[in-house]
C-alpha cells in the first residue's frame, strides 16, 4: 500500500504530519507512507526544512494520495508546472485533501460536483472555484475525502485505514496516538465522525 | 519569547510538530518557535529527514523548552554527550515533555519528585527511573509540565500559551487548529484539561 502525502513549499506541519503519523501506525502491515514533494526539499510555513521522501510523480501510482495544506496553495493552484505532474485517478486511487489541499482537488477537477471540507481561511477560494463548502470536519463520497481544520487530519487518516484495512485497524491507530486517559473517548469520537462515510462508500 | 522544541534522531513527528504548529500561532506576537536538534539533520521514526533550526545549546537560554519524543529516547537518556549539552533551569524556564521526553526530564533530575505523564510504551521506563506516572493526558506544577499520548501535544502548547500570554491567546490558538464544526468544543475541552494546572501554578 503506497501512500503519498503531498507536501508543498510553505506546508502546514500539522496537516502533513498528523496524517503521516497516524497512517504510519500501519507500517507493520506493509503500508509505505511517503512525504511527497515537488522538489528535493521543502520548507514549512514556520521555516522547518524537510527532505522529500518521494518526488511528486510517486503520487501517480500510489494507492492513496493525501493533499496537504500550506500558505502557498493558491499559487500552486495556478502553477501548471506542478499541476501537470499530478496525474491522479479517483477511480483507482483514494484521493484526500486537508484544508487548503481541497482547493487543489477542485482545480484538478477531482471533486466533480461533490461538496467538500476545508479550513476557514481557504473557504472563500474553494467556494469561488465552484465547490459547496460544508461546515463540518470531514466529508467523503466514493474514493474522495476532504477535511477542514488541522486536527481533522486524524479523521482523514482514520477513514483511509478503515476503508483499506477495516474499522478495527483504524480504531487501533487512533487509540495509539490519542491522549492518555482519553483513548476510548477519542477513538469513539473519531469513528463517529468517519463511520457515516464508510457506510455510504461501502454501499456504493 | 524563544521556544526550543527538542527533536532527536528517531523523533515522533506528531509530538514535535503538533506542539510547534500550535505554538507558532503566536509567531505574530513575536514568539520564536524553533525545532532544536543535537545535529544538523535528524530523521524521524518514519524516515522523514528534517534540518535543525537550532543546535541543542539554543535550549539553554530559551524561555520554554519542550522535549519531544521518539524511538531512541532510552538511548538518549544514557548518552552523556547529549545530556551534558542540556543545561536547563526549571527556575527560569518553562520545561515541558511529551511522551518519552518525560524520561529525559527524569534523568536530568528536573522532575524532582513530581508525578508525570508519558505514553503507555515509555511508562515502565519512567516508573523505573523513580517517577510516579499518572493515568491522565497532562500534568503541570510550577514551571514543569508533561503530557502523554501524541495528541496531548495540543495540551502542552495550550498550557504554555495560557501561562505566558493568557487564556484568550491559548483559546485562539486551539480554535485555529481545531476541526471545522468542532472548534468551540475542542477549545472547551483543551482548556478544561489545562486550566486546573494554571490555577495551581498561578497560586504558587
Amino acid at each position: 500500500m503506497n501512500i503519498a502525502i503531498l507536501t508543498f513549499e510553505g506546508f502546514n506541519e500539522l496537516d502533513s504530519f498528523i496524517a503521516a503519523g497516524v497512517l504510519n501506525r500501519m507500517k507493520g502491515s506493509g503500508w509505505n507512507v511517503q512525504i511527497t514533494c515537488p522538489s528535493e526539499n521543502v520548507t514549512s510555513m514556520n521555516g522547518v526544512q524537510i527532505t522529500a521522501q518521494q518526488p511528486l510523480e510517486f503520487a501517480e501510482n500510489a494507492d492513496v494520495v493525501l493533499v496537504g495544506s500550506g500558505i502557498y496553495t493558491r499559487d500552486i493552484a495556478k502553477d501548471s508546472e506542478i499541476l501537470d505532474r499530478l496525474n491522479l485517478n479517483p477511480e483507482k486511487q483514494l484521493i484526500c485533501a486537508q484544508c487548503s489541499g481541497t482547493l487543489l482537488l477542485s482545480v484538478l477537477g477531482i471533486l466533480n460536483g461533490l461538496p467538500a471540507c476545508t479550513d476557514l481561511t481557504t473557504k472563500p477560494w474553494v467556494v469561488e472555484s465552484g465547490v459547496k463548502v460544508l461546515n463540518q470536519p470531514f466529508f467523503a463520497e466514493g474514493n474522495i475525502a476532504t477535511a477542514g481544520g488541522c486536527m481533522s487530519s486524524q479523521y482523514l487518516a482514520a477513514w483511509i485505514i478503515a476503508k483499506l484495512a477495516g474499522i478495527e485497524a483504524a480504531e487501533s491507530a487512533i487509540h495509539y496516538v490519542a491522549p492518555v486517559g482519553e483513548k476510548d473517548s477519542t477513538v469513539a469520537h473519531s469513528m463517529s465522525v468517519v463511520s457515516p462515510f464508510l457506510q455510504t462508500t461501502n454501499a456504493a
